[in-house]
């Protein structure tokens, strides 16, 4: 029997858990994994897109676990009180080929795209960050807050969105804890000072959230938002003079705000910064861009997480969606005539 | 909310509509879908492949519907008491990207796998077939001798599988149904006088379960358990004296019986047959094959079918797999610091 994880259950062990911990704990978990990239078979995701969004199934395996999530993105899905983004997975034993875990995995792609965001500005933020801009007020952004809080030290988030509503659910979700909050008016007031600047915005098309003039010197960007084809946030201009490290170059060449460069453009994936292979961040004056789309391996990587604690925890409930059978070659049993 | 359909669920819900009625109108909902072939987004499913056995995605979509099947391939399984093949699937709405069905699919694939081959037969197999030899008694065998039975007209099943409990396990099922089943000790005896065979082995391996001379002039041969590179069950000489009819060349050519031929030795694709665009079988000298790989199409044909039977019937129960949200920009609600 799999074990199935809904949304209200998975949310509130996470709670329980700790959000500060269950990031902390996650991101040695994410880096562990990020460090055996080898040891993955890897491809880009299944993408099938329509005009008004796209559903993506994103499978990954190692030689003892496969995991995939499907994931949809809707960015009018909001209007009808649905989420742009929404998505649940499963994770596997290879021996048996047989589903362990049916996962939730909204929740859970919000906590580790935040945490991976927050892993790559640990290796490209200049040392002394503590003030971070975040572009888009959306599912995303709390999350990505608390990551860099606890991950980065980052103490200040000054924060822009084309819609005041979500600016006011932001700050108040966060009211609590213990990060200055600056709302700001416009994305150039944001990112004034800021040593990072994280996008999260989801428009399906080709926007310029950041202009290349308005960036200073030794700027961290992490890109969250562009992540389909002919969806991009970023000046052009400003991914040519960047330093720009990607999660998987044969995906991110397809989906990424790289999509319009050459793959020579792309300094270093990020399991090479992870492992030591490459510096990350090597002078303060440089602009660092963590050009983000979102990769199988950061699902497989808490969908393990996950189902370690869901074992040890006794969470889920149990369901049959494989049989199980007294003699494996008599399925016809299930039936009568 | 998604419906969620377990194993017990699906059986007795099948089981109650009945194996013939069901086999029946689902045959009327698979031809429906493939003679509007060019309307599905189309692509070779996703394999990861192991040493022991494959874990696939096959997605599909057409304007409305999205669905994708989770299915693994592991033929020494059943030494660990689980099966071969054992699949669940997801039927989605394209609209909001939201799964509205999430199904146990290992009866739906015995159940689709057979009816597709059925559905060939009745293009394919002599007007007057009536025998049927069934080469393999796993998982699938007794769903092929149904389908044969209930929309071909088949009345006499030769049988053999080289394991013999199999084989009595496969008699003892049908005993009570009105097909004349005749056990037999070797393939050559098996298809002796058989109009039509099917062959539904599951070895991982190159095998030459039919050789080309035992073939006699007007037989229409299924190869269904061929379905990965380098899994074939057919001698390689009697593909080029067969009308080969596939499911979709593209997914095919790389798994199927015809994957060391060119594609030009293809005559048809089986929705050319449906939608009257080719003729099947033009006289009662050909050897007619339909080498069957299994196609998403099948699936999202199925889920389809059972979705609008889980509505009217309400079965199932409700699973939170996406939040629902008040605000549905704000995923952060579900936590609480």
């Amino acid at each position: 029997m799999a074990i199935l994880l809904p949304v209200n259950q998975a949310a509130a062990f996470i709670t329980q858990y700790g959000v500060r911990e269950f990031m902390r704990d996650f991101s040695e978990q994410l880096k562990d994994d990020f460090s055996r990239w080898d040891s993955f078979d890897k491809s880009p995701r299944h993408a099938t897109h329509y005009s008004h969004g796209v559903i993506e199934l994103m499978p990954i395996s190692d030689h003892e676990y496969y995991s995939f999530k499907y994931v949809n993105g809707h960015p009018y899905n909001p209007k009808e009180k649905k989420l742009t983004v929404g998505a649940f997975g499963v994770f596997s034993e290879v021996v048996s080929g047989y589903p362990l875990l049916i996962s939730e995995m909204t929740l859970l792609t919000a906590i580790r795209t935040a945490v991976t965001s927050a892993v790559a500005s640990q290796y490209l933020m200049r040392k002394n960050a503590r003030t971070m801009a975040l572009i888009g007020c959306g599912s995303q952004a709390e999350f990505q807050a608390l990551a860099h809080a606890y991950l980065c030290h980052i103490q200040t988030i000054r924060y822009f969105d084309i819609d005041p509503e979500a600016m006011k659910k932001f700050s108040n979700n966060l009211k609590d804890c213990e990060i200055e909050l600056i709302p700001c008016d416009s994305i150039q007031s944001a990112i004034q000072e800021a040593d990072i600047i994280t996008t999260v915005t989801a428009d399906k098309n080709r926007a310029t959230i950041l202009k290349d003039s308005w960036i200073q010197p030794g700027v961290h960007i992490n890109g969250v938002g562009g992540d389909c084809p002919g969806k991009t946030e970023l000046d052009a201009h400003l991914l040519t003079h960047s330093k720009i490290v990607v999660e998987y170059l044969e995906q991110s060449t397809i989906e990424g705000e790289i999509q319009h460069l050459s793959s020579g453009a792309v300094y270093a994936e990020l399991w090479e910064l992870i492992s030591g292979l490459k510096p990350g961040r090597e002078s303060n004056d440089e602009i660092t861009l963590f050009d983000s789309v979102g990769f199988a391996l950061e699902d497989f990587s808490i969908l393990k997480f996950l189902y370690e604690l869901a074992l040890k925890n006794k969470l889920g409930e149990k369901v049959e969606l494989i049989p199980e059978l007294e003699n494996p070659k008599d399925l016809f049993c299930l039936l009568r005539l």
